[in-house]
């Protein structure tokens, strides 16, 4: 097993990356505050793995109950939380009860929101169990639900107690699903460390096999980069934003064409490409550098364009982002392969260029 | 004008207390992070202080657009606060657009959440319109919104950075919630500053016929008192929980009859009459204590019984409260007056006799 800490003071906590992690309630047990606690897992994660945490934690003494969500992007919404409120205010749940969320990004986005607001904050753990929530989203903190307005616009920063990473999980993750997750794990060598991206060009089909000690590896590395710009900037004042290349004409993607119809994944990785044909339009990345980039896409089998959505679409959708301020669009860029900037000065005809350069 | 601050680090923020504060644009400016903000209200205090607040602001360059919530605590739910996202995300309001919560405590509730939830964070200021916000709710960062199982148990602690308190708005002011903020006002007596006390008994009749510089004294040594009570405990992980004296009672008695029935101070007065009646079964209050606590509600108008209600239903109610740890609750009770404590040993029977005592 192997153990990061993501430095936040008071609120640090560890991520372990390991087999067999979910057999082990002794690993939980020491971060719970009573011997209470209640599992978010979903209809597709609960079936395989909700009874082997609930044994875990019964042999160490602890009865948790579980709440069950319907799968999908498509229920990050209000009702599917209010379903987690419901089953907790049944359940006469303190505060000082941990929230467990067992499954992928939307499984602990929700149960990490649910725990930020209920009673005003209850303890929190991550299992995450696929690979993308594994090196991205079940660390940091950062929770939200979806508003048919656009996605994650409702939220809170609040950091999980714990990060459980068990590889065992991913044996059953769909291709799709693994591929998406490498998306986010090549965006972390692409931003800020190309000595990882190097390991990826040369490790990818290691990774597209599931060999347990390259995706050890991945997951670590990969962890290790986002503890380190979370604990330099916890909010998104500044670096953080950096963690966001592709994101926002990702997003565009996904709310464009219906939440859950184009996995995070895959938005991100065809809207790295637009970032990189902008990157490569304002003289900072070459042909060269965009080949590269799109060639480690291409073998990790994700999509290197964006749908058949218009022009207009995706700025509209984009002028909603988060990342507006002063009403510029701050986007994320490659001033090189291995390091990313924010740039607001990019004019609508240029972002419209990159965004045609790279649709169908 | 009298200023306090909340002592928080780098979340402290100022308490302004006077009148014709709403008029003036200026107190507000320097707390803004753009020229943009919006204003939540509702519809009762909309069209008596909404158009003052968007002129002052104007005066000095900002621009205030405004969500007009329909009044009362029936609506502090789900989707009365989706109002406020949906306006904010029509508008693309941005992450650092300041939003302004303009009104009683419902409104500073959920205008705080909204703030709170929004993007995950953006810039809140409040501006209490009466008297019980003045002196309780806008000061300390608890926001939150009902669910049909429990009050206020979906929320935030999320600190404003500016506490505006026009004495201004309280001329409007219906005397039933005029006496409502009185109960939260003799409560800071009660739990923690007997000359307060001793001065409320003096100059209660000079509050009823809302004599300026009383309000003020008033509301000062309260916000006084709830400042420094938050900034020693921001979270509530102690000390805070004094604040909740007949709370535990009182939002039985809120929930039990239907959220709006009762108002807040008026089931805070019964409640608190509870718990001294059962600190006096506990040997800690003389008779004469407790008829000294009840006479000063009686002069403020307020009820000094609880409504129609059995004593299971409020154990029922009661158990649902975010004072329960461990299966047992915690109640605040009087150790005498001016010092109030936690106590989570009282028995369910002396906690039936307390609210039988003081039941019609």
């Amino acid at each position: 097993m192997r153990t990061l800490e993501v430095a936040l003071g008071a609120r640090s906590y560890p991520i372990r990356i390991g087999r067999g992690l979910l057999h082990d309630g002794s690993l939980v047990r020491p971060f719970l505050k009573t011997s209470r606690a209640v599992i978010v897992t979903n209809d597709v994660v609960g079936p395989l793995y909700l009874q082997r945490m609930q044994s875990a934690l019964a042999s160490v003494g602890v009865e948790a109950g579980a709440t069950v969500l319907p799968d999908g992007e498509a229920h990050k919404d209000w009702p599917t939380l209010n379903l987690i409120f419901d089953d907790l205010l049944r359940a006469r749940c303190e505060r000082s009860t941990t929230l467990i969320a067992l499954g992928g990004g939307v499984v602990g986005d929700m149960g990490g929101f649910a725990a930020a607001c209920y009673q005003r904050g209850m303890p929190f753990i991550q299992v995450p169990t696929t690979l993308l929530s594994q090196v991205d989203s079940s660390v940091g903190g950062k929770t939200a639900i979806n508003h048919p307005l656009g996605k994650n616009m409702i939220g809170a920063f609040y950091q999980p107690r714990l990060v459980l990473a068990d590889i065992d999980t991913l044996d059953t993750l769909p291709d799709r699903e693994l591929r998406a997750g490498l998306a986010e794990i090549i965006k972390y060598g692409l931003i800020r460390d190309l000595p990882f991206l190097e390991w990826l060009e040369a490790n990818l089909e290691r990774l597209l096999a599931r060999e347990t000690e390259a995706l050890a590896e991945a997951i670590e590395r990969s962890c290790a980069n986002k503890a380190e710009v979370v604990a330099a900037d916890e909010t998104e004042r500044g670096e953080r934003a950096l963690l966001n290349l592709g994101h926002t004409f990702g997003h565009a993607i996904e709310a464009g064409m219906g939440y859950g119809a184009w996995l995070h994944g895959e938005a991100v990785a065809a809207g790295t490409m637009m970032a990189a044909e902008l990157s490569r339009q304002l003289g900072w990345l070459s042909h060269q550098d965009v080949e590269r980039v799109e060639s480690l896409f291409v073998r990790a089998g994700l999509p290197i364009r964006g749908p058949e959505l218009s022009g207009e679409r995706y700025l509209d959708l984009m002028a909603s982002d988060k990342k507006v301020e002063g009403g510029q669009l701050r986007l994320v860029l490659l001033q090189k392969v291995g390091k990313a900037v924010i740039h607001a000065e990019a004019g609508q005809q240029a972002i419209l260029a990159a965004i045609r350069q790279r649709s169908p």
